[in-house]
């Protein structure tokens, strides 16, 4: 039998989208807190996306699992219970007061595929199981040390014990190990066990995830191909470290203005982010965070201290090093020159990950099959399938349109681009 | 009978000098807070000063008053009450963690030459003020709308009634007049009143200050006889309005970055600066205060605001007007080219103030006839002086080496600079 055609498949999904719909609808109104919706990283808001993804998965005749961390499978039987399956998937946690879309998407996206493709009499060539992941935005909630996308990282064995004590909840200062364990599930087996997910066993893993950027909102394509993950390279506690002395009694020469230095800093930074960028390299640079020390800075004083942060993303390991090198070396350069000492810290390093290129062509591929204007784009924002492409797996990504950014409620995606999203992610998975 | 000659002045001081030693440590002992000292305008470490000049000026036998803005006035009766007063201080406040010597060391000189003075049982021709002023350093401790230097302005009848309500402390947000009425005194009585100080009443205003800038320590002179005051232009509420955005997920071209704007705007006032500065401006630029907002601001935000405020100083009003010009132009200008919006508000004016020229000559040469090599020079800082130069009263200042700068605890004041300092200022206040 072969691979049912562009028409079958959007007939299926197009079939199933009053189930999307109605899906989206409650979750947003079960888990509405504040001005967005709150669901925490195994907390109840959490809880109650998963167990009405559950519910619905026993309503369409799928296959449910749930791993040591929690993470839910749902799965639709293929012909072949002897090839490797496909996952598909993505979390359903937010950040606090996020918007209902971030994450839920692909969940969603995934479950409508399987109750379509079953509606319609299709029966996929392998397995589709679809993953519902636990706390993706673990860093919203949790402080302390931890690497953040919790459950796909625990479910691909690459959680680190100590992670379990070591990240502690912003709120009430327990353990994620304990927050796990209270929530149902089991941080003891997630330490000694082998991984619950390993790639030999499995085809790919595709996620359809909203764009957290403006491009496609900008340039009017309603979906995305992810060409990759950006890396990160982090100084969470960079210092200007200069001499506080009176603003209108001492000479330029004589002064170590640790603003002036700072912001010559970030001026060169930002020149040499238009020169990286503008020679092909992929890069953003963003100071979130800066400054002076509210308990001894003064309008008459020459600024003798600044703090901040440097967040530098690439899709490229050697363009993050590079700027990390350029950092230091301006720094010290600029130190030189205008008396004062920076101190920028430790960069933390998180690699990029590659989307796979066979996948993409096959995504490409199916777009064009299904009439989809979908252009290559990289991910800015990080993901689940960053963590399974680190882990070995064929790792491909759907972005779907969305105004207004994420991490805030006002995320807005037309169920019509998420239509023509899951319809792409429909394509690939009868594949 | 004719006044008296150095030596007995020198004499007079030197012997007095103990008296200062330990006015000096207890005053830093009993307002040190954090690492330098804290004297709060209208705040409780100002009042230990005051009621410990009042106590030191009581066992001393000068009279007391106070004026309904706080200041504080001992007098040491001269020979003939009908003369008009000599009156000379400077303030008790200082800036968050500042250090000891910044205004006290004129008030302490100022009690130092009445006790020794009276001592010796030198009688001086006319009635001798020493002044504590109040609140000199209120822009360290009010946000809002105010000129600054409260005490002497108040006193002299400069204060404008609607600083009294927009001056807004910057930790509690009350107003200017409420901590004054709580600090016991009567903002009501400002507001109406004529004048507590008018120049017709006094001989002239003489103010001993640690220099705050570096020229003396490097030119190796202990005292200095100043020849005008830098007059500033401040904004101290400025802000840039961006967006908030994701770090990691938005292109260049699509932020609107509020640190990486305000960075550039300081970046280029700073070449202007040079400029004007190569050109024969006399200038200082100066951005004490840069934050995002604490509340809003993340290492994976692009930041969508910061508050900073701006300080120019000159000793020629023309060049404070063309660099406050030119900030609103490069503001402007980075604001459409960045996509943020530039509010730097209201810039407060201080005019510069010329000391007067027979005062300075005295002073030279009472110098010579101390033997102290006391060289003219400019004061970079802001002082009491200018407000009674600006009031009519002939004004005059003596700057005493001071290593470290001020406004830091770093201060560093030789005692016998001090001793050295205080004995030009017997010499003509016994005049």
């Amino acid at each position: 039998m072969n691979a049912p055609d562009a028409m079958s498949i959007r007939h299926a999904v197009v079939a199933a989208m009053p189930l999307a719909e109605k899906l989206f609808t409650i979750l947003r109104r079960s888990t509405t807190a504040g001005a967005g919706v709150s669901r925490e990283s195994y907390g109840p808001g959490e809880q109650i996306a998963h167990d009405l993804a559950a519910q619905f998965a026993r309503e369409q005749g799928l296959d449910c699992a749930i791993d040591p961390a929690g993470n839910l499978y749902l799965t639709l039987r293929g012909r072949d219970a002897s090839l490797p399956a496909w996952i598909t998937g993505s979390h359903l946690d937010s950040v606090p007061e996020g918007g209902n879309f971030d994450g839920a998407a692909g969940v969603i996206a995934g479950l409508v595929v399987a109750a379509g493709l079953r509606r319609a009499g299709i029966v996929p060539a392998r397995d589709i199981t679809v993953m519902a992941v636990r706390a993706e935005e673990a860093s919203s909630w949790f402080a302390g040390s931890h690497q953040g996308h919790i459950g796909s990282r625990a479910a691909l064995g690459m959680l680190e014990p100590q992670e379990l004590s070591g990240a502690v909840h912003s709120r009430d200062g327990r353990t994620l190990g304990e927050h796990m364990r209270e929530a149902g599930f089991d941080p003891i087996a997630i330490r000694g066990a082998d991984p619950y997910l390993t790639p030999e066993r499995f085809h790919g893993y595709l996620e359809l995830h909203i764009e957290q950027g403006p491009v496609l909102e900008n340039i009017g394509k309603p979906a995305g191909i992810v060409t990759g993950i950006r890396g990160s390279s982090r100084a969470r506690n960079a210092r200007c470290i200069g001499a506080y002395s009176h603003s209108g009694a001492v000479p330029r020469e004589y002064r170590s203005d640790a603003v002036l230095a700072t912001a010559a800093l970030c001026t060169l930074l930002d020149d040499a982010w238009s020169e990286m960028q503008a020679a092909g390299a992929d890069l953003v640079f963003t100071v979130g965070k800066l400054c002076t020390d509210p308990d001894a800075h003064g309008i008459t004083k020459v600024p003798g201290e600044t703090r901040f942060t440097i967040d530098l993303r690439s899709q490229e390991i050697e363009t993050l090093e590079a700027m990390t090198a350029r950092a230091r070396a301006i720094a010290d350069e600029i130190g030189r020159e205008r008396r004062v000492t920076f101190d920028l810290g430790k960069f933390d390093l998180s690699a990029p990950a590659r989307m796979d290129a066979g996948l993409q062509e096959a995504l490409a591929e199916g777009a064009n099959a299904l009439g989809i204007d979908a252009p290559a784009l990289p991910s800015g924002a990080g993901h689940d399938a960053q963590d399974f492409a680190h882990a070995g797996f064929r790792a491909g990504m759907i972005f779907v349109r969305n105004a207004n950014g994420s991490h805030n409620p006002h995320e807005a995606m037309a169920m019509e681009d998420f239509c023509l999203g899951t319809q792409l992610l429909a394509w690939m998975l009868v594949r």
